[in-house]
């Protein structure tokens, strides 16, 4: 299958990967706004030709993958429209769907059907091709958020493609998808990166910042995640996580109470809501 | 030497283990509220002997280490004062200082200079003598948090013991520490408790759980702690962390509002700092 790759990422580069591996690649050409990352991803045998624009990496291909920042896939989608063969399939890895769907139905027409959205739920707070991994969707889940007019036989293609990394693919309606993924994903990014810009701001802040512990350093990890990224992500789901971020906040709020007081049993009941839950959800596959 | 160990979990069982295979415990004694906890440490032979009461268990011992809960302590000293050795060495290994400290001296009279606060910063999320550690501490550090009454004699004596577990010891006020480490680990886990219990509260919070990636799974392990344990700690550190806490929520108010406004360059700027400082901190152990 002739590939072209639109961002070339971490993501987008663990996709091509397991693909190869699964000897579904004849030929991948890759497009994005660095050439470092191209010829990155072409040093490390992921992609074989370097293209001069979105329309020339598409031009020939049997498999479009958008992997940019959710921000930039309005225009992707509206550069690469024109050139697109009459029948390729596409799909993209972004955190957030409705507004990926919306850029894509304004801007492909009739190839609109043959756009697959996926978010895959796997991911590293390291970014760039170089952190590419083979073996990054093995066991974890492709959501698909196909709409009522996607092709039934593109949508069948893409979860036999997806299936093929070692993921388990599922579907899930687009807004559900947003509503989701903005309270376990987009709010605890937002909140990670917040502790760290609040004490970095903080007089003496980067001291306190190297007494941090395990659990320190696992609270914050995803503040290494790409900035960029990550501000697209807020700002395409911003309703969903807004609403998130709002009902976070008036916890928050009684909490602060709870700490100024010295209320004990609030303080131990949330906490203890919280510990029965995180406990039976991270059973089976915690520890990762 | 004998020691007793008053509070028997797996920061006390981990120092016991450590210091067992140092060759310096000739017997150990142990008294915990939950007899249960006392047996488990038995039949795992880190603890000798079990004893009726906090009185018994020190009686005889040269270093007492109390491992309680926080909460607890107050009255810990004040049962095991009259029944103490004329020259026992005593320590702790909670995470707030200034209010240890504060019962300390009111309980210890006389003892108070042979007592040498202690926070070791290394931890796990799951609690109890059955996942104790014998290399929990390698590595890591202890913080020591002496008052100007301590014993100079005694303070050497308690860094050296602590040094045996391959921990780095260092010194610090105890103003200081407890003013730290509401920034860098009271908060966090704070937050990480809400995020669990907001998220669970919702109407369909435990379908929205089920989604959580390796992001989430890292933010919210240290949810898993035990409640008792951080209602103790936000309650006993209530000043340094409702000021953490009320600087962390005035950036949330901000965040809130680019959120809502689709505000870019706020989240981005954000971010991009929040980035930064993670990626400079990490650096030199991350991945642990």
């Amino acid at each position: 299958m002739r590939i072209a790759l639109i961002g070339v990422g971490m993501i987008g580069g663990s996709l091509l990967a397991a693909w190869r591996q699964a000897g579904l690649v004849t030929t991948a050409t890759g497009y994005d706004i660095d050439p470092r990352a191209v010829a990155a991803a072409v040093a490390r045998g992921l992609i074989d030709r370097s293209a001069a624009s979105v329309a020339d990496a598409v031009a020939d291909a049997e498999l479009v993958l958008v992997a940019t920042p959710v921000g930039a896939m309005r225009q992707v989608f509206a550069q690469l429209a024109p050139s697109l063969s009459a029948d390729a399939l596409l799909t993209d890895v972004g955190s957030t769907k409705s507004d990926v769907l919306a850029d894509a139905r304004a801007a492909l027409g009739a190839a609109f059907p043959r756009f697959v959205p996926a978010h895959p739920i796997a991911g590293k707070e390291l970014p760039g091709v170089d952190h590419a991994d083979v073996r990054l969707f093995t066991g974890k889940r492709v959501v698909l958020t196909p709409t009522a007019d996607t092709s039934v036989e593109a949508l069948a293609r893409m979860e036999g493609l997806f299936a093929r990394t070692g993921a388990r693919v599922e579907r899930m309606d687009a807004a559900d998808h947003d509503r989701i993924f903005a309270a376990v994903s987009h709010l605890p990014h937002l909140l990670s990166f917040a502790l760290i810009a609040a004490i970095g701001s903080e007089p003496g802040g980067e001291r306190k910042l190297g007494y941090g512990g395990a659990g320190f350093r696992d609270f914050t990890r995803i503040a290494a995640s790409s900035p960029v990224m990550w501000r697209d992500i807020c700002v395409a789901n911003r309703a969903a996580l807004g609403e998130e971020l709002r009902g976070y906040r008036a916890l928050l709020d009684r909490l602060q109470q709870a700490v100024d007081d010295g209320d004990a049993a609030t303080l131990q009941q949330t906490f203890e809501l919280a510990a029965r839950l995180r406990r039976q959800w991270a059973s089976p596959d915690d520890g990762q």
